[in-house]
């Protein structure tokens, strides 16, 4: 028949026994120094004690360890065999449509039940408390990702889960909170009438919309001050980090198997978790000196940090109740504009990956709104799935690197993380439609205001 | 430490060189005479000619085939492996909380694009419509899961793509229309002004929220009266259940490597395709003698044909406009009452399952509306995986049979099928919550009314 053939998808999956079994741990190998996090009273250096009211002693052990490699506990395992491994995919379709000379590889994410690579630690952080005999956990959420990764994971291990969720988006994107209850977690619009950080910021401003700063200093609060109770944080830290590099170990195999390994990781950055995920394992070679692969981090012109925040010391949180961190930071009083990546809405970025943009390990992109979604239509229509706001800013750094590619007359091998897929984002795709997607950017006189300000 | 360990999830997945290569034509192997279509002016069997304006003649060639096994051309094997083979779970973690001796396992078919087993036979349609020249295809859809997996599919083979929606998913199951655009369909609430059939219902009824009946005769007319056009239909017809038997064989190499061959296979129906798809690769089996299993159609109390329905001729749609299929049907008059799961609101049963439930192969069962939402809350809470409404009828049913296998003592084998994820109905699972789900079901007055007619 005269059809033309889609091209082999070249879907690359693994076996369960052949999921990885402990995560890695780039502390063990950074070529620099690392900046310890600061007390917010003292402004000197904490220790274990410091950080035990939130987290189980076993996460603040890794949070600072300098081992290379840490076994991942059986239960925890068992847990991520729910929907790991997942897929690696050549994006043949996509190749075919840019005309371009580069091999597109991407590592798909959005297969486990909530949809995003947000479970790979919390089914971790999950298991960690409950060995330790927590019996709550508190968190917060934006878009609803990291909320509803940890409803689900809470409900693995029979933990109770309470959710923060900045209150534009619970009345924006209802159905992430649906989602969350379906696990059995209990939400609740931040800011709120249960804490201090919630009223105060109620009494002054009773209108407002809330902020993922805001909504961290809820968290923290409610788990500082209930003994039953830990509080849960879903990107930034470097334990978070550490457990998502199970993808990237995991693309590593894939990747062999496929018989390229990438000269170039992308990944869009909001905490930094994904990316992470996915480099850290590859970056573990080029800091070895073994491979000149290239890092991408990608994220929005609205919330800019690593290209154009300032790399120093600031709180994780508006209400100042957090340890300070070195990272790239747009000031924890700065609340981005409601792009529909709220996923990538933070305004500093995990000290980490800030160190090794510092260091020229990893280079940083910005793109604005409707050119992220223009990449996201058109992977949709070539690919199939419809990826998460958030994953299409990696896609569209992906597709101006593989036209590149097609100017130069080269044939880089790309990979990158599409690290969720966007159905409960519909409605954002029905704006860009519309024509109603603005182009938020900060302006120059407010990078200076902001930065200056630091 | 002490945490109990989630159980092994056993997740049986395979490479996509193991993905089936030809469908299964179980008319090949039926132990009893088929009963031909009629055509819906002369009530004489219909001929390949009379169904020429609506599909391309391979298709009709395969609607009557007597061939045991078709293969799937290659460019419709490329489009599937975006996201088969799909995996095969053992649903251990709700086998433990059920404190059952069976064992449960699943066919996971939610991780295609569109979210459902649909595109199984979307692409194919696609496909051999490409071959043989058409532009166009028009189709109609009820919650949305066929018309976006078309939608999809016309995308993939560069077809346009026209969907009537019945009125009432249009308004209030918007992300789904949000879907279908984003893969570029064009989408119609129905009835719409744009056809005969739906202009006359409008003007009767001018508030009419429509029916899958109605939406059918837009698109027959729709196709019958362009000739870029042809018709595209997702269930019930013999070649749309071929099409699904990927399903079963996939599933059949698992249970081998599992270990376990089924002693029971259930699923959901509306018009029988995703349950055929499992079954009738099992079922060949049976029909020749080599094993005794036994299989389940999970149906609604809202719209029970094959529980409650008359097994006879009768049309496929509210016009009058398509051939006669003898079915078990509550008439081509009947709008069931609007329960969640939209993709089992259909009048008649696909005529080959209608015809081995008739002949004792194929036993039925149907569920009110809250006892499916429960079992679908109780798998969500324990499987991880949020179900389709549809899909949740056959969890019903499974549970139903797992604790009634505890209390004998028996340990039968259990395979299901979960056609999708519930992702874009959490609506539905809100309802749920709020107590505001009603148990829809026929009265027996209005069975014998409906029945009485026919």
């Amino acid at each position: 028949m005269s059809v033309r053939a889609p091209d082999v998808a070249n879907r690359i999956v693994l076996d369960e026994k052949e999921m990885p079994t402990r995560w890695y741990n780039i502390q063990a190998d950074l070529p620099f120094p690392g900046s310890p996090p600061l007390h917010p009273g003292t402004r000197q250096p904490i220790g274990p004690q410091d950080l035990a009211p939130l987290f189980p002693m076993e996460l603040i052990k890794q949070e600072v360890s300098q081992e290379r490699y840490i076994d991942i506990p059986q239960p925890v395992q068992e847990a991520l065999r729910l929907w790991r491994p997942t897929p690696l995919m050549r994006a043949t379709r996509l190749e075919r449509e840019l005309k371009t000379t580069a091999k597109i590889y991407y590592k798909y994410e959005g297969v486990s039940p909530p949809g995003s690579h947000k479970p790979n630690t919390a089914v971790a952080q999950a298991f960690y408390n409950k060995a330790e005999g927590t019996k709550r956990l508190a968190t917060e959420t934006g878009a609803g990702q990291w909320g509803s990764a940890l409803a689900f994971a809470a409900r693995i291990f029979d933990l109770e889960c309470m959710v923060y969720m900045v209150r534009i988006s619970y009345e924006q994107k209802p159905y992430r909170k649906s989602m969350m209850q379906v696990w059995g977690a209990t939400v609740v619009p931040s800011p709120s009438e249960l804490t201090n950080a919630g009223r105060k910021i109620r009494a002054e401003h009773p209108d407002s919309t809330g902020s993922l700063g805001i909504a961290i200093s809820e968290a923290v609060e409610d788990a500082a001050t209930r003994d039953d109770t830990k509080y849960s944080l879903g990107s930034v830290l470097n334990h978070v980090l550490m457990h998502q590099t199970i993808i990237g170990e995991e693309a590593m195999v894939q990747m062999e198997r496929a018989g390229a390994m990438p000269d170039l990781v992308v990944g869009c950055v909001g905490g930094g978790s994904n990316f992470s995920g996915l480099a850290f394992p590859f970056l573990r070679d080029r800091l070895q000196g073994k491979t000149r692969t290239r890092f991408l981090a990608v994220e929005p012109d609205a919330c800019p940090s690593i290209t154009r925040g300032k790399y120093t010391y600031d709180f994780g949180d508006t209400g100042e109740m957090t340890p300070l961190v070195k990272m790239h930071t747009l000031g924890h009083g700065f609340i981005p504009d409601g792009i529909h990546a709220g996923g990538l809405r933070y305004h500093g970025m995990a000290p980490l990956v800030s160190a090794l943009v510092d260091h020229g390990f990893i280079d940083g992109v910005a793109y604005p709104q409707r050119t992220v979604f223009d990449a996201a239509v058109q992977f949709a229509r070539t690919e199939g799935t419809i990826p998460a706001p958030e994953s299409a800013h990696a896609i569209r750094a992906v597709i101006d690197e593989a036209v590149k590619a097609r100017e130069r007359g080269e044939s880089p091998v790309i990979l990158f993380n599409l690290s969720g897929h966007g159905l409960l984002d519909l409605a954002a795709y029905d704006a860009y439609f519309a024509g109603t997607l603005s182009d938020v950017a900060l302006s120059e006189t407010r990078i200076k205001e902001l930065v200056g300000a630091l």
